[in-house]
This record gives C-alpha cells, structure tokens and sequence, in this order.
C-alpha cells in the first residue's frame, strides 16, 4: 500500500514546485502529529502532509495526486472520533488549517460565508455582535472546524432542535478529485438538480474537498432555561424522553445520564446530582419568557406524568451552568474513575431507549466490562462509555466486541451506527450490519461518480463488498431481522 | 426515438406475461389521459402505460425495461407543473396510482409509512385523530400523490417554518433501473452513508422508481392567527419580509401579492382586500396562544417600522378562511382576466425581492405581457403569472421568452430557477443558466452512478452539454456574473 520510490520522488518534486517549503511537510518529526485524530487507538505516517493555503493550490494538489495516483485524505482541525482522518501509508495528508477566514456575515439573508479550517465556536463568535448564532454545537467545537463538521455531518447537543449540519449548510465548494471547482447549493431555499450539497455533507472526505461554506446564522433565542428530572426507572426515563416530543415540544436539548455516569460526573464537578437516582434527565427550553413559562408547564407535568421523582428548575445562569457542568465534564469525569474508556456513538428510535439500555446493561454484565450512559436521548443518539484497562491484555479486544455488540443492537432495533462521529475507520465492518450488498453497490456508484481512482481517503466509511463477506453475513437490515425480544412498539 | 416494432412488441409480450389486462394499457383511448401532466402544453404519447400494484411487479418491470433498453417514466397523480411526467415516445408510463395505501401510522416515532400513490392531504386526513399533521401543503394538495412530493422535492405555503419535503422524509424505498430494491435513509435522525435519501429527494424520477415512504408527522398547533398587511410600494413589502425573519419570527406563511394580483383576485374571491394596495402581505402565525399574541406583537411592529399602510389580524376562523381564499384563488382569478397566463417558479434570497419585481415589471413593459405576482414571499419562492393569448400568433413565445427572462434573472441575483415546480421538461434550458459545464458533468456522472443506459426519465431536469452549447454560453454562476444594476446587499 505504500507508495513505490520512483512515484513518491515524482509527487515530492511536483508539491515542491507549487508550495513554499513550510506548506510541505516530509519528515517523520513534523508529520508525526497528523499521525491520528481524535480516535487515537489507530495511527499510520502519511508519505507528506499538505497545508495549502488557496483554492488554486488544492487544485494544483490534488491535480498532481490524481495524475500519480496518489490517496488524499483531507484533515480539518483532526478532532475526529471515528478515524475518518488517518493518514493512508501511501498517500498526503491535506490539511485546511491555513483556510481559516470568515469572508462575510451576511446579516440580511442570515448565512456566514467561510473557509473549511474556520472553528465551529468562531463563527458563533464572530456572528454574536449581530445577535445571531451558528446553531450546531457538537462538544469540541471549541476546537474543530467547520469543513470536518461538514464533512461527517456533525450534531451537538441543540441538533434535536436546530437541526445537523446538513440543515444548517446552504452552499458548499469543492474541489473535485480531478482539481475541478464545483459549487454545491446556493444561497436560497431549494437548488435545482440533484441534491449534492446533502450528498456532500456526511460523505466523510470521500467525495471531494471542501473549501468553502455558506452556514445558516439563527437569530439568538431571547431566554433559556433548564429542567432536570431524576427517576427510579431508567425506563420511566426513556419513555419521558419520547412522550416529551410527542407533546410537540422540541427542546434546544434533551439529555440523559444513567447511574454510573451521575455517580462519576456528580465526584467530579459537584453538579448537586441525585445519587439514588436511576437516571436524570436535563431538558433546555429556550424562547420567550412566555413561551418558556409553557414550555416548562407541559414538560414538567409529562416529566410528572412518567413517574420523574424530583424536577429542578436552574432560573439563574449559575444554577444552569452548574446542572450543564455535570453532563459536559461526564467524559473527563469516566476518565477518572477508569483507566481507558471507548465512547461509542448509535443511535436508535427514542421508544427503544429503555429495551436497549436494558440489553447494554445485560452485554456489560455478559463480557464484565463497565459502562457508563450519557447520551443525546432526545435524538435517540446514545454515547455509551465502555470502561477498560489497556494494559490488562485482552481487554481492548474484549471492549472492541462489546462496542460493536452495540452498534448491531442499534441497528437491530431499527437505529443506525453512528449519530454524529461518522463510521470513518472505526465503524467500516458495521457497515456490512447496517446494508445490504444492493445498497453498498449504490454507494459504490456513487463514490465512482466523483472519484473513479478511489484516491480519495480510500478505505473509509463504506466497506467493500469483499471485506463484507469476509465478515459473514452479518447484515440486518433496517431491524428487519426477526429477534423475538425486542420490542416492536 | 420511437420504439422498432421488434422490441415494442417483445415488450409488450413480456409486461402481458406478468401483468393482468387492465394493469397494461397500450390502446390510444386508454393511454391517452397520460399524454401529459399539469404543465399540459407539452404533450405525447408512449408506448404503454403500466399500472403495477406491488413492487415485485416494479421490479419486474424495470428489469424488463432495462433488458430491452426501453425508457420508463414514473408518474404519480399527473399534477406536477414543469413536465417531469411527460411521456417519452419511445418509452412506457409506469403509474402508481394503485400504491394507494397508508401502510402505518407510528404515533411513537411520529412517522407515517405510506406508498407512493397515497395523496398529499390523505396523510394528514389519516393522521388527524392522532393530533398529527404531514406539513408541506402544495397546492396541490387534494390531488398530488406524496411519491411526486419526493420526486419534485415538493413545497408549499407552510414550508417556510416547516421545511420542504426534502426535511419532512425519513426513509424511501426505491426499485433501481436493475429492479433491486434498495432503502434510503432510516427511522433515526442520522443515517451513516452517503445521504442517498436526500440525492433520491428531487431527482424527478430519475434515479430510481419510489415504492414506499416514511414521512415526519407534526403534532398539530394549539392555534392559527393571519394578519395582512398593505403597502404603497412594492418595495417596504419585499423589505418587511426580509425584516420578519431577520427577527427571529418564522411565521408558518407568509405570502405576497401585488397590485394586479390583488384586483384579480379580489374581483373573484371577494376577501376584503385593499384595492389601493400596490403590494399585500398575509402572515400566517401558530403555536399556542401565548406564543401567538407575542409573534402578533413583534410582527406587527416590523410591519409598522417597514411603512404598512394598514394592518388587519384576523382571529376568527370565518375571518382567516376569507383572507386566505383571495390568495388561494389567485391563480383561477387570473385566469378570468386572461385568455392564458403561465405560471412561473423562481427562488431568489429574500433581501432580492424588491428589485427582483422592479426588473419583471420592466421586462412586463418592455415585451408588452402583463404580469400578477403571488408567491412565497417568505421562502423568496416567485409565482410571477404571464397573462397572454395563446390564439394571438407568436404570443405563447413572447410568453416563454419572457418566463425565460425571468429565471435567468433569478439565477442573476443569486438565486435559482426552481423553487418546488421542478425544472422536468420545462426548464431544462435554464439548468445551463444555472449550473457550470463542471457541475453538470458532476450530475451526469451522478445519473450514470444509477442509471448508466439513460432510460429512467430521459431528457427531462439535467440538460446534455451539448444542447448548453447549442443554446451558447449562457451560464451566469450563482449571480457571480457581474451586472451592475443589481443591488448587492
């Protein structure tokens, strides 16, 4: 897979020609740092790393990489969960750091033109003195940006109300495999032709590269506030979650913890959390004053209705900052209280909440690995958090099953394997559970459409065929698989 | 392009070997209500028309058709307005109309699972006693099927807050050209994949044959309020809708008419509309009653600040029904002051409007067409009404060189040429208005991703490069083309 000397002294001499020395980066010290994003159990050395600064250069790039052949995998801020930006040992890294401009906030059509290397948070800074705001907020996005966000189609926990990035990105430029610039949506409601811009957005550095977007701003929401419900019953809990959104209220979030992740995220930052409690829900309304005084009112009383023992109601922004503190620091929080964790990433119907924490406690107990739940229960998107030693031999392996244990539950109860991190690296096997070799073949076309060579951040996101059936017909499609014990609501 | 003898009959004998008689039309009298859809200019006639009713049947029949090459043309309720259902001559109609059933209504989930045939209202009628609703509403409604929804990406007046089909679907099944059957999307918010779900959205038949949908239910609103607005120029009108959303309302409609508009509808409907008006706006609100008198509020007072001459809120429902059937009847209204009047379809970004219906009452002048504008002011969705005389000789041509005019117009200040008519055979010029040579041969290859042979709806939505060629160098790149009367905002 890597490349032979003759192509990698060709590839080296024809970047040199067009990038200055410090946007080439070849030795192992300096290259050494794109090694791995943020699933860091998997790492490889690119042949270089490429840190172009304008659109002609990645054309002039990846012009050179589709002549010699060359894999390109495209790196945001490399915040990444699920190794969507490993290097390949044969190919460039091509880094958009340097694309890191805000071109326009357009306060009349409220959207933000900016370059991929822009960080989420910053484009939400830079829109505040406008009152407005970008709306998705996955949990690093203090740190990644916009273009990795677009391409794994990033949530964050005000998705359930906002919307994906899918719903909050109006146009998209790429530069194509063959160095061809493409614009993808436009600047109003609907495009004509087919919808690549959706097709784009979650496509995981497949089909092109990214350099420039065109976010939607929202204008900021007057008030907020938060609601936190605890339960003797993880089932009361989940049910609360669906009846909640069955009322027609959409909260700006809707988050559930179980026992094991209150016990450790309550040790580490005193959120005044209910230890006896089975599990807590936090519910951010936000609005008008008016709209929230109903908000709260047909929350609490469906929050009464599936049997919540206690609900707080944080007025003051300490009081919501403090309640926010536990949920945001639970994953440092398991960190203490576990030698290694894996967060996973599924998600599944909001009825099936109950029935699959139920099936996850019961695969803890069968493998003897912990696991702490903190999850997005609104979007039915769970974060199961495996416990584990490293350095006990055979656990990563053991913690690798489980989680993929998981995932084919997700899956068989008519959810999906990833919610917001993407099947990049780590999830590629699942995907033989979640389609059937019909649906891979579609996909495969349309990987072909955009990128014949497959040069692209080959061996991500979707297997091949081959790799499928070396894995043995796992496939379970769409929770179609008779499995007498789970509930069909 | 017409069928050999040979292969229409070997056609003919194969659909009669796996359908029943009356599911195979092919006599002139039988076939002859498919010569067309809504836009009933165009008119032909195709080989057969097949009306299957399971999807083994479907699936059959594209693999029959894929086998002899013969092109095939889905076709729902006939009401699409851009030509997408126009019979190929050398190809078959396959009709859905007996997929026909509301398969499930998940009130836990908010989901409906329906087949393509099933019409827009029978979803919402089917979901009623449940408290849900399916939102988009083209006017169509009554009518149109929800597989011609998906197909066109359909919208509607309450699209505005609710979104377009595109953000209302959850899961499609389609039959490719193959006869596979392959499913798109999942019952969860985010599926792992390319988004095909959002690619099949819009394709106008032709990626795949649709047999099955899973569409969002909304629980319906407590409560409805509509306000109209008058104005003295056209322009306070486009700036107050521009100026409502950059307050963070996101009224369920909002609607504009102008002068002539107004006086035909008025003179047909009787709605209490303001004669002097050079432009109304109608505003529709919902949500709970408190969330209604503050939307009143902030409305009103945009409206106020934008120079409304008058502003009427109608409470009751006798009321609202009155307003609102000035704007529903607008287009039979139009047609009683005109011989003809063609209907067109144009998005452009809101801030746009203003100088959008300037620039159209010049070219209204300058080719001596009247024109009435009714449309989605909110979405910034454009129905302006051609009125002419199709018996005055090269009228219907001044007519479309004029529709003409106006989409390129559209495209010029950064908008498109569809807003949820579709661009079918009706616009297919205009897509070499709106796309560059490198974006339409991404689409091809897109096309070729699933259809390789060209047979599903050929000639219809993406333009060969060839005939952009022919019509010579016409693309103007989302408004980047410099013209210096448009006002940059």
């Amino acid at each position: 897979m890597s490349l032979d000397t003759n192509t990698r002294n060709n590839l080296l001499f024809q970047l040199g020609e067009i990038l200055p020395e410090e946007y080439l980066l070849t030795s192992e010290e300096a290259i050494k740092p794109y090694e791995c994003d943020g699933l860091s159990a998997y790492q490889k050395l690119p042949v270089a790393v490429v840190l172009p600064e304008t659109i002609e250069q990645v054309q002039r790039i990846t012009k050179i990489c589709s002549q010699l052949k060359v894999p390109i995998v495209a790196r945001g801020a490399g915040t990444g969960l699920s190794g969507g930006a490993l290097p390949h040992e044969g190919g460039i890294i091509l880094g958009l750091s340097r694309f890191n401009k805000i071109e326009k906030i357009d306060t009349d059509n409220l959207t933000a033109t900016v370059q991929p290397g822009v960080r989420n948070l910053a484009i939400t800074e830079a829109a505040r003195p406008f009152g407005l705001y970008y709306a998705p907020d996955p949990s690093s996005q203090i740190a990644c940006s916009i273009g990795g966000n677009v391409a794994e189609n990033a949530g964050g926990v005000h998705c359930l109300k906002y919307g994906l990035t899918v719903h909050n990105v109006q146009q998209v430029t790429i530069v194509t495999v063959d160095g061809e610039l493409v614009t993808l949506g436009s600047q109003t409601l609907d495009t004509p032709g087919y919808d690549l811009l959706a097709l784009i957005t979650g496509s995981e550095g497949m089909l092109g590269i990214i350099v420039e977007i065109v976010v939607k701003l929202l204008p900021k929401p007057h008030a907020v506030k938060v609601l936190m419900a605890s339960f003797k019953k993880v089932e009361d809990a989940g049910n609360a979650v669906a009846n909640i959104i069955a009322e027609g209220v959409i909260p700006a979030g809707l988050e559930m913890m179980d026992k094991p992740a209150i016990h450790a995220a309550e040790a580490f930052a005193k959120a005044n959390y209910p230890l006896d409690a089975e599990a807590i829900l936090l519910c951010e309304l936000d609005g008008s004053e008016q709209q929230l005084a109903e908000q709260i009112e047909t929350v609490s009383e469906t929050l009464r209705n599936a049997n919540a023992d206690d609900i707080v109601i944080a007025d003051s922004a300490d009081e919501q900052a403090r309640l926010w503190a536990g949920r945001k620091s639970a994953f440092p929080a398991v960190g203490r209280i576990s030698p290694d964790y894996y967060c996973m990433d599924g998600t599944i119907p909001r009825k099936q909440i109950a029935y699959v924490l139920k099936r996850i406690s019961e695969l803890s107990e069968e493998c003897g690995l912990r696991v702490a739940n903190v999850f997005h229960a609104g979007d039915g998107n769970l974060h199961p958090l495996i416990l584990y030693d490293a350095n006990k031999e055979g656990e990563l392996e053991k913690t690798e099953k489980f989680g993929a244990d998981i995932l084919t539950l997700c899956v068989e109860v008519g959810g999906t394997i990833t919610g917001e991190h993407g099947v990049g690296h780590e999830k590629i096997d699942q995907m033989c559970v979640q389609f059937s070799p019909e649906e891979l073949t579609q996909f495969f076309a349309v990987k072909n459409a955009f990128d014949p060579d497959a040069l692209l951040n080959p061996g991500k996101a979707v297997p091949t065929l081959h790799r499928c059936a070396e894995l043995g017909g796992m496939h379970v499609h769409n929770g179609q698989l008779p499995h007498p014990e789970i509930p069909r609501f």
